[in-house]
Formats: C-alpha cells, structure tokens, sequence
C-alpha cells in the first residue's frame, strides 16, 4: 500500500458496484478510508429499504473489513482500525416514495448521501439527460430541507444544470458533485462547467473527480 | 396525579389508540412512565414504516410529552423528565414481510416488541382463533432467533396456544403476555390458562392484565 494511503484520510466521493466480500476486500487494498456507497438508484422505497438491510448484515458478517459511517469520528474510527468506512448513499431520491417523513426514517439508519435525480426528471427536479429541466420543484425544495435539517449531503452529479444552480442556491448547507468531470476538458451533458465547479468550491462543498472515461475522450 | 404514580416507574404493557398530541396528554394525565404503543397490526412493510415515520414526526413536534424508549435508561429519562416513554411495537410479525433482515432494520429504528400472531396463522406461527393452530414454524424460529439476538421482546398475546407454547419453550430470552386475562376466570381462546402464565413467569417474562370488559364478563 503506497505510504500516501497509510497517512491520510482518502474518501472515495462514489462507488457503485456488485458490493459483497470480494469488492470490501478490493477497497481495503486500495487504501481508502472510507467510500459513498449507492445502494438506490431507481429503486422504490421498500427495495432501497432491502438494500439497507443488506449492508447491516455485511456490517455484521464483515467486521473485519467494513463499518458503517454515521458521522465523522466513524471515518476516523476507519482508519484507525484499517478497515473502510461505507456512507450509504443513495444516486436518486425516488426511493423516498414521496413520503418526507421516510427521509428521516432512511437518515436513522445511516443514509448520509442522497443525489437529487439520476440523469432523468423526476419529482423533485430535472436530471443531466433531460431535455427540458424545469429546475428545482417546490416538493425538491421541501426534499432539500428536510436533507439540510438531519444532515444529508446533496449530490448533484447527475442532476440537470438548471436544478443543480436551483439547488446550490437554495440549500442552506454546502452541495456536492461527487462523482463528475470538467466540461471544459469535454462538452458532455454529465460534465460541469467551470462556473458550476466554482460556486460549489466557493458555498464549501465537495467536487470529486470521476475516472470513468466515456466523459473524456 | 396520585403520589403511586409519582413514585413508581409505570409501564403499560400495550396502548393501541388513535395516537395523537390529545393521547399524549392523557398518557401524561395517567401518570404512565412509559408504554408499548402499537404501530402495526395487519399492515405490510411499508405501511408499518409509514407508522414508524409519523411517530418520529410525532417525538420531534411532541417533545414536551414524549420521548421513544430505545433502552432502559430513556425509561428512566421519561420518568425524570415528566415525559410519557414510547416504546414502539407490533402487534403482528407480517410487517416484515417474511424478510429476515428487516427485523434488524426496525429494530435500529426503536422496535422493541413484536408479537408473533395476531389472532390468525401467519408464516411465523397460528393466532388465538385459529382453529387449527400448528405451532411454531421453521421459519417462526428463525425469526425468534432474530429477536432473541436483538433483544425484541416476543410478546404471545394473541398468539395461539400451541404456537405460544412452542415460543415459550424454543425462544432463550423471556417472553411476554403485553396485555391479557386469566382462563380461570373466563373460559375464552383470548384469556390464558394458569398453566401458560406461571410458565412465562417462571421463565422470567412479563404478564400484563388488560381490562377488556368482553373477556371478562
């Protein structure tokens, strides 16, 4: 493991992946301390709900090599004891059902990271593939609330722009892109410009950069 | 208030009502230190979420007159504090949906009771007026195990008698009659035999009396 790894915190912004064994084992290699894992994408309520309870049986059967992130002294629990942090995160937030109160519901069990839209309109807003985003709903905005209330960081990588410069404005608490790319490297509409980047960077929030390469070349 | 109830630590075995702010004050007026408040009954997974949801609305919007008991001393938390202690229950093992691991995903989120059948046969096992009641089922003792490993109270109350002997015998933490009356003083499938009652007791469990009139007289 390059000493790099073994001195600093390292979070992985996303990892979305056939988790089991094999892949805690791959993310103790790598080094990470800890990682945003999806477990909902498309999913509704009850089957993200099933995804949740996966993870606590891996926490349980898995000790040795994964613990869940409720907050930050976890991620430092982590590292100190060489195994990878997992933040359950979720890439689309209709997995609520429409149901406010199931955020909290989600929240109690460790959900941390919830991105708005995943690539089409739903809801709460428009996503990236979307040809026509209105922005952000009145209903997104009670979602926003209700994240910046219990503390769930807002992703926004694959949300459409115009949601996305809705939601930077109106949050209270600093937004993300977890997982994305510049557009000024390509004009692609999953990357972000520089100004989006920017305003991010200046409300405190979090940019990472996603090495998927269909987005670059 | 009399001086009993402000002496002692109260716990009311079971509450099914239309819950709301006007229970909650009754429930302070009574003078209860804390109770098992019922949040499912017939209802699958996702509508005993919903329950479980509005409940955690309900702490948040009531927290002059109650708090959830996650553990023994969030009891004593509400006796100190002039708060009614809610401890969430079932009255039915359907909401989990025969899925195994959502035992573990209420629990995290405050279930502490769940009967195993109420009234009728289930997967888990025959309720009370079940006029064929086989007893307790392969997949009724994986879910037993699961609330023995927990620590989710098994409550027998409607439970069929067979079912609730094999529980009785089978489960390795004490189980529970919530609410219910003695056989001996009425003959009646609801009401329990002297027999059923000191075994629960001799095991270290818990018998509560309920004043349901119609199981009486």
């Amino acid at each position: 493991m390059p000493s790099l790894h073994d001195k600093t915190i390292i979070i992985d912004g996303l990892i979305v992946s056939n988790f089991g064994p094999e892949i805690f084992r791959a993310m103790r290699a790598g080094g990470i301390t800890a990682a945003n894992c999806t477990c909902s994408i498309w999913e509704d309520f009850p089957t993200s709900m099933r995804a949740i309870a996966q993870w606590k049986t891996w926490f349980r059967e898995h000790a040795n090599l994964i613990l869940q992130v409720y907050g930050i002294a976890d991620i430092h629990r982590a590292k100190t004891e060489g195994k990878t942090g997992v933040i359950l995160g979720w890439q689309n937030a209709v997995g609520f059902d429409d149901h406010l109160p199931f955020i909290e519901v989600a929240y109690e069990l460790g959900l941390r990271i919830v991105q708005m839209t995943y690539n089409t309109a739903t809801s709460v807003g428009g996503g990236c593939y979307e040809s026509n985003d209105g922005g952000l709903t009145d209903f997104g905005r009670d979602v926003v609330d209700e994240f910046n209330r219990l503390g769930i960081l807002v992703d926004l990588s694959h949300v459409g722009s115009k949601t996305a410069a809705d939601v930077i404005a109106y949050s209270k608490k600093p937004v993300a892109y977890t997982h994305c790319l510049p557009a000024a490297l390509k004009a692609h509409p999953r990357n972000k410009s520089d100004q989006q980047l920017r305003t991010i960077a200046d409300k405190g929030g979090f940019v990472g950069v996603t090495m998927f390469p269909p987005f670059l070349r």
